[in-house]
């Protein structure tokens, strides 16, 4: 966790640039300026460590997760710095959330191309840190590295959920509801939007690109999720995919109901022009939704306490016994054959 | 903590060549075969989840660390894949080491470049597996991702100390003798034996490469760190810089006989070459040892401690009260001049 540099192993230009400017303090009063008022925690140790110390409190555990971001692949290398920061947050906050966990603090691995300029970081340190305080989430440490590639950036954060509380995504039963927060598949569409050139109105356009630009993470639905879903995950590869690996894991497969699927203004508007982009919404991903499984008995309290948190939730189908991927059933109650379930895959 | 993968915004040819293959389950079958046998512990939950779970034991602390290390960066691009992997997690264990930790699991992010064939990924996994079990240090989670530049791994490691113990880098006291581990500067000359031709001999050419590409973490010394430094960090910018930090933190100074400063024999015979080489030695980085100040009360218990754990340690100088970088004295007993006290800065 020193915030480390280059070795000798690039282009002379390079070497030559940072060389110029190489003195230890250069490099401390790059973190201080940029990345010090984010690590409010004590066991941050004011990034001058070369680890921090964090005490759990008792009765708890430890959920953890790590979600890498690359430039040109996970966002637009010109996407505002700010929104990318926010986001490579977020969508770790997402995972928390999905698992009913509040967030404790997180760790940023950092790789930037030599021509980065100070600014750009500034923005990225600004928009992390005031995610990083919304959310309570503080800064406890990481690295910066020199890149000859994209920007790349990988987050590390945990969250405490009482002990033996986490909420899987294997535990879904027969006869639990399948329901989603929010809505499914504006990112996707934002995406195919800008690919394809679309024609939709200009405040359609600007809801869809703010949507896969600044997930929102459900950390408000988390307390929720662990009172009253069997499993939850969040929805970050697309909708069916994801529901896919959940009813595996949990022995399970699922029936949803195509309409149920909650659909933003906006989305509707790209959908009314090619229904095959029904598709795109459902198995596009980066949604930053939960979806969880709750039991019938259950299901009012959840809306409930789903609704005092202002988390819009929906009711989309049903776990089934039996195996398979969930069948997403269109008007004519017959299953709809897709592609593909999910863009993400190695 | 999905593993995940790539988005649309990259080149046809990229694009096409990964949706040819999109299938979760292809996905899920590359992370089973290659990474779910290093997710040994129950928290890992098979890597089947968003993320994993981990109860701290009470009494103790958990010591987080983050370190990224790019390919022709921190790396080269041609070193064997286990070789790449287990230096990754290595330099991670060495802070934990260094703090007085003991290992307790890690999370991998790896961005890959879509030429990456299967096998280089399971030389990769394999490195990692041999290391995480050697070290007891499992897998707990992580993400692969593509990227269009190099190869770049993120680790965040976790270890524990007794509640309280963690040691700083802030706590070197006037009269404590500093303490190094191993030998200094192996790395550092590998890299210019590499890259100036130096005329050296295989023996000494393969024992300074074989110390670049795998660190040895002393997760043997912590517990002798814990009971007797007063301050430690692990050696991975230089000692001469990382030495300095580890003074201003702490408020003091410190005299380094250069002549007590731990060379090997392989060392020893570039840096007869070339005196100037000495400088390299100590301000190079990648040596992966402990630096820790201990108190001369406790000298000959840590000296007992560290015999005990197999691990050489040397008395290399004092810490005095003052300011300013730590003065390194030559033969003649004179501070020598240094262009910089490290290669690693932003």
């Amino acid at each position: 966790m020193t915030w480390r540099e280059l070795r000798f192993e690039l282009t002379t230009r390079y070497a030559a640039r940072n060389m110029a400017k190489s003195s230890p303090s250069a490099e401390d009063d790059f973190i201080a300026r940029h990345f010090k008022p984010l690590a409010m925690a004590p066991g941050a140790l004011g990034l001058t460590d070369d680890a921090a110390v964090y005490t759990p409190p008792p009765g708890h555990d430890l959920v953890l997760t790590k979600d890498a971001l690359v430039a040109g692949v996970h966002f637009f290398a010109d996407d505002p710095a700010e929104r990318i920061a926010r986001k490579a947050l977020r969508v770790n906050l997402s995972d928390l959330a999905a698992k009913g966990a509040t967030p404790a603090g997180f760790l940023l691995a950092l790789a930037l191309p030599p021509e980065t300029d100070e600014e750009w970081v500034a923005a990225f340190a600004r928009g992390l840190g005031d995610d990083s305080a919304h959310y309570g989430c503080p800064l406890f440490g990481g690295d910066t590295v020199r890149t000859p590639g994209p920007v790349a950036i990988s987050i590390t954060a945990f969250g405490l959920v009482p002990s033996g509380c986490m909420v899987r995504r294997a535990g879904a039963e027969s006869g639990d509801r399948v329901m989603v927060s929010g809505t499914i598949g504006d990112a996707a569409l934002a995406l195919r939007v800008r690919r394809d050139g679309l024609a939709v109105s200009d405040a359609a356009r600007a809801h869809l690109r703010e949507r896969y630009q600044l997930p929102r993470p459900r950390t408000a639905l988390a307390a929720a999720v662990r009172a009253h879903a069997t499993a939850a995950m969040d929805v970050s590869d697309g909708l069916a995919g994801d529901l896919a690996k959940l009813c595996r894991v949990s022995g399970m497969t699922a029936r949803v109901t195509l309409a149920d699927v909650p659909l933003s203004d906006a989305a509707r508007s790209v959908v009314a022009q090619d229904r095959a982009l029904l598709e795109t919404a459902c198995t596009g991903g980066d949604d930053y939704e939960i979806v969880c499984t709750v039991p019938p008995v259950k299901l009012a309290a959840f809306r409930a306490a789903a609704a005092s948190a202002k988390v819009p939730v929906s009711e989309i189908g049903e776990i089934v016994a039996g195996e398979g991927a969930p069948q997403f059933l269109g008007a004519d109650g017959q299953p709809v054959a897709w592609q593909r379930l999910s863009f993400s895959h190695l």
